[in-house]
C-alpha cells in the first residue's frame, strides 16, 4: 500500500500512528475462530491467560508449559478405523510379495481376500500380527519413505480426501494458540510413534521429538558397505495407551503437562495425571456428537462404541467430578474441517 | 555510562557509532576461552560456521541442529567411580533400614561393611542388585527429592567439592556455544535418565526432555486419597550404552544428530551413527591424558582401563579412520575446571 497524496509531515505522523494501531488490531483477530463462544472456548482462553501472563499469580514459566494431545479422535478422525490400521492393511500385499508363505496364513489370507466383514471381525491378536508384519523388519528410513509415499496417495472413503485433511480445524487453531503463548505441544498417541512422526510436523506443526507414541524397539546394525542403520524390530518398548500415557510422558518428556486433550478411555490416566499437578491445569475431552459433520458414537451419548474410540458414561462422570471440560463437536465447533465452506 | 561533555551532535553520532561497534567487539569475546588453539577447537568452530551460517552450502535448518553428549567422562569426571554409583552405595543404609532382611544378603552386607576393596571387586550382577534396590520402589517425586538432597551434601574424595563442580569448563563452554548457534543440546548417557534429569538443567543448562539415558519403567497408580502417581519399577526399558545410544536417540529424539561427543567405547555407535548422516557432521572423543589436572587412563595411552570409561586402541583407530576428532585434555584444554585458578 502506498500513500501518494501530499500532506504535511506532522499530519502523516499522527495518521500513521493510528494506521499502525489499526493494523495491530486487524492482526489480533480471534485465534480460535472456528470455536463457538461457550464454556469450552472460554476455558481455553482463561487457562492461557492464567498461566502465560507474567502478572498472573498462577503464572507458569515458559520451560514448564507443556500441552499433550491424543491424536486419533482428538486431532483427526478415527472412525470407522484408525488411519494407521488402514496403512497396515494396505501394506499386506507388498509384505506377502516378499514373504509368500504369509499368503496361506491367517490373518493375512483374509486381508488379501478383501472381505471387509471378516476384516472388521479381527481380534486384537490378528491385528498385532498385521502390525508386526507391516511395521517392522525394514530400516527406519525405508519405513519413513513408505509411509510418506502412502499418505500422498491414500484417500479416506467418506470424504475422498487425503487423511491429512481430516484434522479438526478448531484443534489446529488450539495447537497454534498454545504455541503462540509459549506452550510446547506434544502428541501422546496410542498410535505408532514412528508412524505419526512422519507427518506430524507438516500436519500439526509438531516436530518428531515432540511425538510420544506406542514405540517398538530398533536394532543397530551395518549394511554391506559398513554404514550403520537402525532396523525396526517387533519388540514393544512402550504401549502408549491408558496408564502407558503418563508413563510415556515421564519417559519421553520428564515433566507433568499443564494441559491435556483426549477423547476416549485410553486418555483417562493422562488427563488424571495432568490435573493432579499443582496450580492451574486444563483437561479436555472431545465428544463425538456430530453425526452430520463427522460422527456420533459412544455410551456417553447412549450410542454404541465406535470400534475405536470409547467415550463411556464412566469417563463422562469422571470428567464432571474432576472438572475436565467436555468439548461438544456439535455445539462447540463452528467449523470441523478446513475444507468445509 | 554517561557522556557529559558538550560536543556537536554530528560528532556524537559518528563517535557513538564507533562506540557501539567496539561494544559489540567486546561482547564477542571468545566463547571457547578455555580451549587452546589447535585442531579440536578449530574443528568445532569450523563445524558451527559450516552448519549454522545461512550463506554456507552445508547450512542445516535450526530444527535439525541436534548435538548429543555422553555425560560421564565427557561432561564431568567419571573416575574412579560413576557419581550415580556413589549415590546408590550411599543409599544402601537407608534402603536396609526399610528392608532389614537385606542386611544379611550380598552384596548389601559388603556395602554396609564399608570394605572398599571388596566393593571395588563387585560384579555387574552385584551392581545391578544395588541399582535396583536403591533406584526403584519409590515415587518419581520421592526419588527426585532424594537425589537433590544428596547432591547438595555429597563431596567427591579428591577435590572435596560437590559433584556438580566437577564438570569440564571447556565442555560447558561448548554446550553454550552450540546453543548460541541454534543447536539443541542433548545428554545421551549410560547413566540413569531420571537421575541425570534432576540436575541437568542447573548443571548443564539442559532441560529434562533433552536427557536420554538408561531408563527403567514406571507404574501408574493411586495413593490413598485417589491422587495418581508414578512408581519407579525395576524394569529396564532402555539400556543406553553402545548400540543402545543410537537406538535411544531414535526413540527419544527421532532425528539423527549433527554432532556427537563421547569418551569411551560405549559411545562408539552413537558417533558412528552421527557421522553416517549426510552433510557435515562432527564426532569428538575426550581423551583422559591429564593425570595432573584430572586423570590419565585407557589402552589408547598404553595405560590400563579405568574401572569405568574405556578408551581402547581400537576406538582410537576407528576415530582416525572416520575423521573423528580426539580431544586431548592435556593439550586442548587451557582450563579443566571452573574452580581452577
Amino acid at each position: 500500500m502506498k500513500l501518494r497524496i501530499r500532506v504535511p509531515w506532522a499530519f502523516l505522523l499522527v495518521v500513521g500512528a493510528g494506521f499502525v494501531l489499526s493494523l495491530q488490531a486487524l492482526a489480533q483477530t480471534d485465534p480460535l475462530l472456528s470455536w463457538n463462544d461457550g464454556p469450552a472456548k472460554q476455558a481455553i482462553v482463561e487457562f492461557v491467560n492464567t498461566t502465560a501472563d507474567k502478572a498472573s499469580p498462577k503464572f507458569v514459566p515458559p520451560e514448564e508449559r507443556i500441552a499433550v494431545f491424543d491424536q486419533d479422535g482428538t486431532l483427526w478422525v478415527e472412525h470407522p478405523i484408525y488411519t494407521q490400521v488402514v496403512y497396515c492393511l494396505e501394506r499386506v500385499p507388498a509384505v506377502v510379495k516378499e514373504r509368500p508363505e504369509l499368503a496361506r496364513a491367517e490373518p493375512f489370507k483374509t486381508v488379501l481376500s478383501g472381505n471387509r466383514e471378516a476384516i472388521a471381525k479381527f481380534s486384537m491378536d490378528d491385528l498385532f500380527k498385521i502390525l508386526a508384519a507391516t511395521l517392522t523388519g525394514m530400516s527406519v528410513e525405508e519405513f519413513q519413505a513408505e509411509v510418506k509415499r502412502w499418505l500422498g496417495t491414500a484417500r479416506d472413503l467418506r470424504w475422498q480426501r487425503p487423511y491429512s485433511e481430516l484434522t479438526y480445524l478448531p484443534m489446529i487453531e488450539l495447537l497454534k494458540y498454545l504455541r503462540a503463548n509459549g506452550y510446547r505441544t506434544y502428541i501422546v498417541t496410542g498410535g505408532g510413534q514412528d508412524f505419526v512422526r512422519v507427518y506430524a510436523k507438516e500436519v500439526y506443526g509438531i516436530p518428531p521429538e515432540q511425538v510420544v507414541g506406542t514405540a517398538g524397539g530398533t536394532g543397530y546394525g551395518y549394511d554391506k558397505s559398513g554404514r550403520p542403520f537402525l532396523t525396526k524390530e517387533p519388540k514393544m518398548l512402550l504401549n502408549d495407551n491408558n496408564a502407558g500415557k503418563p508413563e510415556g510422558i515421564h519417559l519421553m518428556i520428564g515433566r507433568r503437562p499443564y494441559a491435556a486433550f483426549g477423547n476416549s478411555t485410553g486418555d483417562r490416566q493422562m488427563l488424571e495425571y495432568t490435573k493432579a499437578g499443582d496450580g492451574t491445569r486444563l483437561a479436555m475431552l472431545v465428544l463425538h456428537d456430530d453425526a452430520a459433520r463427522e460422527y456420533a458414537y459412544g455410551p456417553a451419548l447412549g450410542l454404541p462404541n465406535s470400534k475405536v474410540g470409547t467415550f463411556t458414561q464412566a469417563l463422562y462422570d469422571e470428567a464432571t467430578k474432576h472438572g475436565w471440560i467436555v468439548i461438544s463437536m456439535k455445539s462447540d465447533w463452528r467449523r470441523v474441517f478446513a475444507f468445509e465452506q
